[in-house]
């Protein structure tokens, strides 16, 4: 998968970053790009990313934030390996991890970071998946359960420590629940696709040992207007900001 | 409690309704409009009410649907008298049993109704409540879990019936788990003060025996601007809406 005519080669956060991913399969989009927007970590900080793929959001976050002392751990090793081709080519300084994050290895069961960040699949199992589709498949299908991933990172962080998942928006009920279970001081985002519209995806981020409450963030809007007016880019201010000038997302605490 | 001089006599809905309410106490603001005017309710329709209070929720529904069955259970005797009073002083015809939700009477609970609403209060118990204050901390009081509130609204629904919970933001991790463990297709509408403030309040609905998926509607906003900036009415088009001319609150399903 990692020969050049199997992946490509594409830009992120207005050139500042570039990502060599699977032309077929998981690809990376907006959503880890979002996700490392609204991580609040400051230079030299920890992260760990569960389930990196690429590197996409772990290398967003060191993009905005410089001097991360960088880890991700990711289950399928062409996306591993990916993720380190993709560390060298940026000049990050990385620990990619190919290990199952339900079984990581003892070096990471060790340490604690600041920040856990995840963007976990955003399909449940299915069955009947052709044997050709299983590198996509994990990508996109959820095989290990989202309570897992929540419990994997919570023990994962130091006191005070934040996590933050992002996911689609139907899988709130159970993303809070996990989060609730071992964490505090939630802070969940709805990012809609446009006014008027059903939120497509939330960001819900928390800090372990937090004994705040739940609280519900103002709105992300992803495009301005109430329809789709023609093929241009109408993404909102902030949403432009973080996409083409690595900005921040305003997503609390 | 019932007397002219303990009571206030207060109109709602542009002043289609007028409720008679406790000077002290609990008393009746937005949320119960609110929460009314979430209901798709078709006239001819069936409407229960958990703790109905004074009856706002429920009459205000009144005032927008024709021709509905309404019952309302309180547990405070003197609010259910008011809920007597306000139903016959506004033409209603209305059952307002003196019960508790946990323990409803028999021919409550050989009923199924088309919808259910329920305005829980806010504050989960405390101690130290001076006796003098206890019919305002039943009322403000979470007494009984809010998952019981739930639990026997989804009892009390009709196939594909729908309940409708109006709740502080802050008890959606709750409200979402127990909604889900009950009934389907869940929407949920956050409130919030303004644009780019947190949500103050949530409007979760379900359908029983929905298979849908959660769906975060577009959030709603009560007033203009980022910030207050007089006295006057600067609610948005939508509230105004609904608190002045008694119309219909887009929240889906």
């Amino acid at each position: 998968m990692t020969s050049d005519t199997d992946t490509t080669c594409d830009a992120f956060l207005g050139g500042r970053l570039t990502l060599r991913q699977p032309r077929r399969g998981y690809r990376a989009g907006v959503d880890p790009i979002l996700l490392a927007a609204s991580v609040d970590a400051r230079p030299g900080q920890s992260v760990l990313e569960l389930g990196c793929g690429v590197g996409a959001a772990l290398f967003a976050l060191a993009t905005r934030v410089p001097s991360l002392d960088l880890t991700g751990v990711e289950l399928q090793p062409a996306y591993a390996d990916l993720a380190r081709t993709n560390a060298a080519a940026n000049k990050f300084s990385a620990k990619i991890l190919t290990a199952d994050l339900t079984d990581l290895p003892p070096d990471i069961r060790q340490r604690r970071f600041d920040h856990v960040i995840a963007n976990p699949p955003y399909y449940r199992p299915q069955t009947g998946t052709s044997p050709a589709a299983t590198d996509r498949a994990i990508a996109h299908r959820e095989a290990t359960p989202l309570a897992e991933w929540v419990a994997t990172g919570a023990r994962r962080l130091k006191p005070r420590g934040t996590l933050s998942v992002i996911q689609r928006a139907d899988r709130l009920t159970d993303l809070l629940g996990a989060m609730d279970t071992h964490l505090g001081s939630i802070t969940m985002t709805a990012l809609h696709p446009r006014p008027g519209r059903a939120a497509s995806l939330v960001i819900v981020k928390a800090i372990k040992g937090g004994r705040g409450a739940l609280t519900l963030a103002p709105p992300l809007f992803m495009h301005r207007g109430d329809t789709h007016l023609s093929d241009g880019d109408d993404y909102t201010d902030a949403i432009r900001a973080v996409l083409r000038d690595a900005a921040a997302l305003p997503t609390g605490p």
